[in-house]
């Protein structure tokens, strides 16, 4: 069975969007066993994407579009594919309601131009989106294609996965041969050279398998798949045994979600003060849901004020050792923890950049990339000093995540 | 003049790598003034390759490609070309010399295989790659295809970009024709169907340039693109007297470098109070270099005693009318101001879900999506309430983005 993606959106042909839908999609049919076997971006023209949507109905089993379906001037994949079918567009009863509801439920009205949305090519079965106006297309064998899938989703990627999960994958299932299993292994604190070294016998070991290391700059995902669970589950074994406290979780979690759980388990709480990383850190924890059974809170704190203010730092430090200092860092820790009464403080410092004064005594002592990070808890205050590579977000990123790494390793 | 890329690789359908190749190259494309109108990526498949490149000869005038040049089994591209071509390969004198001395350099011999990277297409010409042993392709006018230009690179970026650099630019620069000039709008606060509706006689006005609307959740972008730079400027006028305050920038700024750059004009400072969005505003504020000059910081309020021991919340206020409320979200922005001494206090509430307890009070007052937010300034300190569409990140996301909106409108 041939598979072909197709992602609408002059911006994708542009620097502004990675196409990362396709990318997802292939994944999420890797998962069912199922091979892509062409993906092309193609921009908001219309005869551009007819002459596309032509040769993919010539060619391909399954057509997964991506984009598209707004409201806009430039969105007409809908139509197109109408056109190269020979259909008409017709308005779907329930759509219609959906999105007057949808709009409802905001206090707002439907603009004129959202009912296009509501237009569904005749024959073709609508998908409801949850989380936009924009609802999907499933069409089973089109007049004259017989056996042919095509599947248009919106481009928006939290509307396009919720629609693949509710109604796409099911439907995809029941083509797809025997199931492919996935093992998912996230790793923390080691750099992916390292851990790519450190797993070659395993994977030489378990070589039959399909092995893909992932890396980011907070941690190392390695996804391993086979049709054989048996095998998975003995490779799973022998990773972990090579990982031991370095593996942060098997399955869909992240170093967050990790944390947040083991605090829970253990009935302890988290506070933390962020100089450096500017609430990056307490961002990413509350992403997730049910965070605050373990997160109580913290500071932002961009400035000697807050320092004192919100994390109570005896201004008496902050002159003696300046900010990015492991005294201030400490204190920060130190002072977050007892000011919300959490088990753990964790503190962050340093200098993301980018650099304003290479010549000045702090750069000097703490050049871009410096992180300073100290936990405190019921053993007392402890901090670490050292300098990361990459641009002012990286550097901010790499902080949060090495920060609630080593919190991870000490709740171990 | 139309151009494509095709990006040739199975593990470009596989994994869950992104084909930055093209990504690079749609970026030095632009920078000629060159558009690219599709790209493509296709597995390791003879077939599937002579399919496409067939279309491309057909579509397109210049047909970039990266990949498939190395010595192995699955290494077949210049096959390919010069087979849809009917074209035989040749063996280049200088390309041998060339790997020969190559691998010399490194104490080794030439594989037999690796004679097969020194056969080009006749008629075409080698491109010299110094990263590597594979050189690439440039084969302009082939038989029966006049004014097509055919360009084969390595997919190793490095060695494709360094030949870019050396051989293809200069010779695409050629080609080009006027540069294209780019104008950038961001608009916060409006809907992007109302947006579209609202622009539609501008654009319809200024119809000879091209138009794209990218919406994010917290701002809508514009971008124009035309070779006449005085039309540009026109429909910029046109474009900002249309959208008035609800303009943000124009340029390369955002929502929050945008209000940052306003608060420092005015010698001003900001403090924000985060329940609901963890934190993630101040993350954003702080991205952007510099932030400290107007940001002061602020408090992560993820739980009671975080209200009242960071923001200064009376403990009687939470008592009476609970976190998700009007009188609450002012007594954080109001108390944050005060403990930071800030001119402006930010504060944001909420319930971003997922639906805990749909029965409970506090979710049948404050649905999934519920957004409060409050700015404390120097004339006083007022509320909004609002619901907004998503799930967790997209409610903290548009709750971040619509607060930081609303302070520029005040700003104004």
């Amino acid at each position: 069975m041939r598979i072909e993606c197709i992602a609408i959106g002059t911006e994708l042909l542009t620097t502004r969007r990675l196409d990362t839908n396709s990318v997802w999609i292939a994944e999420r049919l890797a998962e069912l066993g199922l091979a892509l076997h062409r993906k092309t971006a193609v921009g908001d023209d219309r005869a551009d994407l007819k002459a596309l949507v032509e040769e993919a109905l010539r060619r391909s089993d399954v057509i997964l579009c991506t984009g598209g379906l707004g409201p806009t001037f430039d969105d007409f994949t809908k139509e197109v594919f109408a056109e190269a079918l020979g259909s008409e567009l017709v308005e779907d009863a329930q759509c219609r309601a959906e999105l007057e509801a949808w709009y409802a439920a905001r206090n707002r009205v439907p603009s004129a131009n959202n009912y296009k949305q509501v237009l569904i090519p005749a024959g073709a079965e609508p998908l409801r989106n949850p989380l936009g106006s924009a609802p999907g297309v499933w069409w089973r064998d089109p007049a004259g294609f017989p056996g042919r899938r095509i599947v248009l989703m919106p481009g928006v990627p939290r509307e396009m996965k919720r629609m693949w999960a509710d109604h796409v994958q099911p439907r995809l299932a029941a083509l797809a041969g025997a199931p492919v299993h996935t093992l998912r292994m996230v790793v923390g604190g080691v750099p992916e050279s390292t851990l790519d070294e450190r797993t070659g016998p395993v994977r030489k070991k378990h070589c039959d398998l399909e092995w893909t290391i992932l890396a980011s700059l907070t941690h190392v995902e390695f996804v391993v798949r086979s049709g054989d669970a048996a095998a998975l589950e003995a490779a799973r074994a022998d990773l972990a045994a090579e990982l031991g406290p370095d593996l942060v979780c098997t399955g869909s979690g992240d170093l967050e979600s990790t944390v947040l759980a083991m605090l829970k388990a253990r009935g302890e709480t988290l506070a933390v003060a962020e100089s450096m990383s500017g609430g990056l850190l307490a961002a990413r924890l509350t992403a997730i849901p049910g965070a605050s059974e373990a997160f109580l809170g913290g500071a932002v704190v961009y400035s000697a004020g807050a320092k004192t203010q919100l994390a109570a730092v005896d201004p008496a430090v902050l002159a003696a050792h300046g900010t990015i200092s492991e005294q201030t860092t400490e204190a920060l820790a130190t002072g977050i923890r007892a000011r919300l009464g959490a088990t753990w403080g964790l503190a962050i410092t340093g200098n993301a950049g980018p650099s304003v004064d290479p010549q000045g005594d702090v750069e000097r002592a703490n050049p871009v990339g410096t992180c300073l990070i100290a936990i405190a808890g019921p053993g007392g205050v402890e901090s670490r000093r050292f300098v990361v590579p990459g641009d002012r977000p990286d550097v901010q990123l790499r902080a949060a995540g090495w920060s609630l790494d080593w919190l991870r390793r000490r709740l171990v």
